[in-house]
């Protein structure tokens, strides 16, 4: 399934724009609105999942905790298992961490070490793609467990924050529904 | 539909039990190996949507983080909106704040004004339902926006934790697909 232009107008209708958040300058891009309206959350997901179902995924992996709401529904649509990348401290069993780095300082992300199988075709979503960080860090967990990961998908694409290019030199493909400026 | 003792077997079998998670002597149920499996997975879903299929939800209400992974997928079975609950300052909007207890000290869960209709019927989903703290302070949001609600639903119970009494005192009835004992 491809989306008509009007559907993609419509889900981009969806997304409501809040000033000056999380602080003064920036325009941030809200889908908690999109979530609300349950015709352009299910086309949402629909168009997604049509998009990756004829590519062999085994396994989708969503970070926390935006990431849940997109890459949970859309692993369920193409029946395969969802795995989630927490913050520090929030899986009970062994896990792999990685660091990324964020205005000032770094942050960490962490999956279990058993939810990715060797070989398995995993697919990244995620709500929006700014700058790629955590997409990027998420990429290496997965790699390090032997997982193969080219294709990651997002809601919303900030496109002239280098988040495509980044991920493009790590192998990755991003597709994404709706795109926004990010300045 | 109604689960078979089978599928609900199957379904406390596929989530795993961590020793000493988060502190020593905590038995953790780990939800994270069902999602894992498309299959448990989905009939989790399954399950929790055909139960209030006829029951005239218009909203699910879910909480950050694990409380995303079951209520997102619950609203786009039903056919409503999903909204989330978060910890402060994560919500873009303005938004209403609970205060509940923690066993030291208390923490606060926040909720867009305009997320909840006056009048519409709102089911609150969560992954595990123990004391039932987080779901009180939910369940308040709501009622506060002019929401009605008056049940909950939960993958796991851990029945002799007092939760499901604590929510009956506010007119909440609980549904859960397994039952643990929380100590």
């Amino acid at each position: 399934m491809t989306a008509t232009a009007q559907q993609l107008e419509f889900l981009k209708n969806s997304i409501r724009s809040v000033q000056d958040y999380p602080k003064p300058g920036i325009l941030f891009r809200d889908v908690t609105s999109l979530m609300e309206d349950p015709q352009a959350y299910a086309l949402s997901i629909e168009l997604l999942v049509g998009h990756y179902k004829n590519a062999g995924i085994a396994r989708v992996v969503g970070t926390e905790a935006r990431g849940f709401l997109f890459g949970a529904p859309v692993a369920l649509g193409l029946g395969v298992g969802f795995v989630p990348v927490r913050k520090p401290g929030k899986l009970p069993r062994e896990t792999i961490a990685e660091s990324y780095a964020l205005e000032y300082g770094t942050d960490r992300l962490e999956m279990h070490v058993d939810a990715i199988r060797p070989g398995d075709k995993v697919l990244v979503v995620d709500d929006l793609l700014a700058t790629g960080g955590t997409i990027e860090a998420t990429v290496k967990l997965i790699r390090r467990l032997g997982g193969e990961v080219s294709d990651a998908a997002f809601m919303i694409n900030l496109f002239d924050l280098g988040g495509e290019q980044r991920l493009a030199k790590q192998g990755v493909t991003c597709f994404s529904l709706v795109d926004f400026p990010g300045h």
